[in-house]
This record gives C-alpha cells, sequence and structure tokens, in this order.
C-alpha cells in the first residue's frame, strides 16, 4: 500500500470513557481516513467522504486524511472496495460511508450521532436521491475540471457510460436546472428559516448529511447554487463556519 | 356555538405525573377537537387535523371529535380562526395543527412527541410541500365528492380559483401524475425498507406527518396511490394499525 502524504488534523485534548465499555484515550487512536480529492491533496469534495470527514469532527476524533484518486482502485482494495470513504481504525477496515457512520457510532459513543434514530436516515435518502440527481446534471461537467488530472479520462469515461450522453450536454441549460434545484429545497428552507440547524441549537447527522452534498458542488463548480437571501445559504455560513472553520478551509471553487 | 354531534374516544385509564407540574389526570381532562368532516361524521379527512387525531391517541388523551364543515366558519370564530383543527382544552383555544402539537407536548409531555427536535420539522414541510401538491392534483375532483354536500359548491368555487382551472381538468392525466407522485415517495420508501417506523421500532411525530397525508387521499379518493409491494404500503399497514386500528376504522374511498 502507498501512501503519498497525509494531514493530521488537530487532535482535541478529551477523553471520554462509556461506562461499559471504556473508549480508548484521544490520544491512543491513529484513524486513517481514505478521501477523495482532487490535484490539490486538501480539495477534498466527495459527499460520501464529507460525512464521515464531519462526524469524526462531531466527535472530536483526531484523523489521518490519506488523498486518494478515482484512479487508485489498488490502494484500497485491502478494505475490499473500489471506492472512498475507507476507514481504518486499528484492526478495523471499513468501507461503505453509512456502515463507517455506524461504526463511529459504536465504538466512540460519545458525542453521539444517534444513529439509533430512524427518522434521521430520511435525510441521508433525501439527499442521495433528490439533492444528488439535481446537482450532478448542473456540475458534472465542473467536477471533470476539478478532479486530478490522472482521473480525468477515467470520470468521463465512467459518467459517460452511465448517463449516455457527453457530459457538457449532459450539465447544459444549467438555469433551468438551477430554478428546479431550488425548487427541491423548499422543505429545508422552510425548516431552517425557524431553526438554527436540523439537530436544532446545535448541529446533528441531518446537518451533517446535507451540508455534505454541498460541499461536493461548492469543493467542483464555479457556479453558486444558493441566493444569498436563502435561509440555506445562512445555514450552510453556519456549517463552515463549525470546527474552527474547518469545511471553509478546503479549497473551493464556487464563486461568491 | 352550536355543536350538533360528538363521539367520545375510548379513555386510556392511565395516570401520568409530570414531576415539575403534575399532568392533569386523564380523567379529568375533557378535550374537544374539531376535525374537518364528510357526510359522514365519521369520515374525518383533513390530514392537518389527522396530525392532532393521532398526537392524541400517541398521548393516550381522552378526546371528544366534533365534525366540522367547510361553510360552518361561525362555530370556529370563537378560536378566532376560519379553519380547523381548533381544539379547545378547558380555557385554552387553540387553532394551527403545529401550534396545537407544540401546545399538546407542553401540556402533557408524557410519552412525548418531541417537538423540540428541530429536524422533525422537515417531515412536516416535506409532506406539505411535496406530497400534498402531488396528491392534491390527483384527488381534487374525489374530495369534492367526498366533501359535505353543503360544502361542494364553496369547495369547487375556492380550489377553482386557486388553482385558475375546473377541478376536473386540475386532476386530469392521474396516470401519468401518479408516477411522479410515487417517485416523489423514493427517500420514504428507502427509509422505510430499513426501519418499521420513521420513529424506529415506534411511530413518531414523522409517521404521524406523513400518515397524516396518506389518509388524506384514503379518505376521499377511490386511487390507490401506492402499489401493495411498496415498502411505504407496509409501512401504511402497521400504521393502520395502531391504536387498535383507529385510522382503519375510518371510512374510506380508496379501493383495494
Amino acid at each position: 500500500m502507498n501512501v503519498p502524504s497525509a494531514k493530521e488534523t488537530t487532535a482535541i485534548p478529551l477523553v471520554i470513557f462509556n461506562a461499559s465499555e471504556p473508549q480508548p484515550r484521544k490520544a491512543e487512536i491513529m484513524i486513517e481516513f481514505y478521501e477523495l480529492a482532487a490535484t490539490d491533496d486538501k480539495q477534498v469534495f466527495s459527499p460520501y467522504c464529507w460525512r464521515i470527514r464531519l462526524a469524526l469532527h462531531h466527535k472530536g476524533l483526531p484523523f489521518k486524511s490519506i488523498p486518494w484518486r478515482m484512479t487508485q482502485k489498488d490502494r484500497i482494495a485491502f478494505a475490499d472496495t473500489e471506492r472512498v470513504p475507507v476507514l481504518v481504525d486499528g484492526e478495523q477496515k471499513l468501507a461503505d460511508s453509512w456502515k463507517i457512520l455506524e461504526y463511529l457510532d459504536e465504538r466512540y459513543p460519545t458525542p453521539s450521532l444517534e444513529m439509533n434514530r430512524a427518522e434521521l436516515r430520511f435525510f441521508r435518502h433525501w439527499t442521495e436521491m433528490v439533492m444528488f440527481p439535481g446537482m450532478i446534471r448542473m456540475i458534472v461537467d465542473e467536477i471533470h475540471k476539478t478532479v486530478h488530472e490522472k482521473d480525468r479520462d477515467y470520470f468521463r469515461a465512467t459518467r459517460e457510460k452511465t448517463f449516455g450522453m457527453p457530459l457538457e450536454e449532459f450539465a447544459a441549460n444549467k438555469e433551468a436546472k438551477l430554478e428546479e434545484f431550488r425548487k427541491s429545497l423548499n422543505p429545508l428552507r422552510a425548516t431552517l428559516k425557524a431553526v438554527d440547524f436540523l439537530g436544532g441549537s446545535q448541529p446533528n447527522l441531518a446537518d451533517y448529511l446535507v451540508f455534505s452534498g454541498l460541499m461536493w458542488a461548492r469543493c467542483t463548480s464555479p457556479m453558486p447554487l444558493l441566493a444569498e437571501e436563502d435561509s440555506v445559504f445562512a445555514w450552510r455560513e453556519r456549517m463552515l463556519d463549525l470546527f474552527d472553520g474547518m469545511a471553509r478551509s478546503i479549497p473551493c471553487r464556487e464563486i461568491n
């Protein structure tokens, strides 16, 4: 396994114990987290990886970010997968974002992600089935420009096969699609007019799931998907401020 | 105020006290609940009223159902509103379904509806902004046939003004709309493949909000909106079974 470069996040010096089985001390934890990156190692943009990144910060877990590219299948074969996120925690080698979230919440229960709350699953499916399809058809040509040079041919070939047409054709007519996309956010918009976060006064998994989708677009496309007067925009600003501005510090392509 | 008929639900003989301020004994509570009814007093069909009906059952609160028709504005003027649900609890006279839910959860905290959980608001807005608009354009002509005779002219006039066309035209082409409606349920469908209720092993407010929308169609339209092999259909069956089959006992027009 070839690990070229790694960034370490700041470990929060907090020791938490679970009543039944003690959580490991933070200083003893060394989580390796493979996430999809652009040419710039720091420009991580996969919405599925963002879920994990935010969950790790939510729990204050130190981790080593390992930038990965789409064509490096061999580097994650050890986890029996071809896709990131991949998380390695000691003997544990995990793929699939939802399974990783469940693992983290079981292994490091405090503070909780409340993975046992069934209604939070709805936000997973809403983002995957409503938000992502609404976004990809506006941003896929720009994602192609964002991915690492060595991933570009692979990205174009696989996506054009899926969509059955050139990326540029699939991503045409962005303005009309933007209107439809913004309309699809209406339930989110109405909710965020009344509360600071989907989690109330603090963000919870629902916030992380939806925000991860927006980070995908922010990091890959110059097109602003949200109007500044939108309650979703104001909420995204609050999310960008979390964890000492962690998400805001990630290189983005959105033009504001 | 003219109250023609009333049905009393079975009081659950359970006395619950809140540590700080005691909940009233169930035997002392007499809630009056104005809900929209068809010609048959028992055929209650408003999705906004269904939320309250389900919340009252969730909390095991005895209540008197007062059937109300759209043209009886004078009968609810005391609550400073022209629409049901209206709930009267002693000195309290409340309108607006969300305010009533908040009142009930504050006044009768156990078992909780968790109105403090912000992400549950999303289900309110998703039902109102995605489900209801998707349904009304398939069922409004049948709702017109369902409402009380004396409400029919009023219903047609107000709705045709809103939609800018005859009800029958607005509700045309049902099959194409059904496909789109079912697609809009995809996030719900995926969630309910993994869990029994949005609330997990037991229903919570999210279940009540979504189910209330489906009861609107079930009580007013012969068109089956759900395919029998759908996970949403199976969940609706479980919801119909709740509270000794309360919802199942309501006269319905859906043909199965």
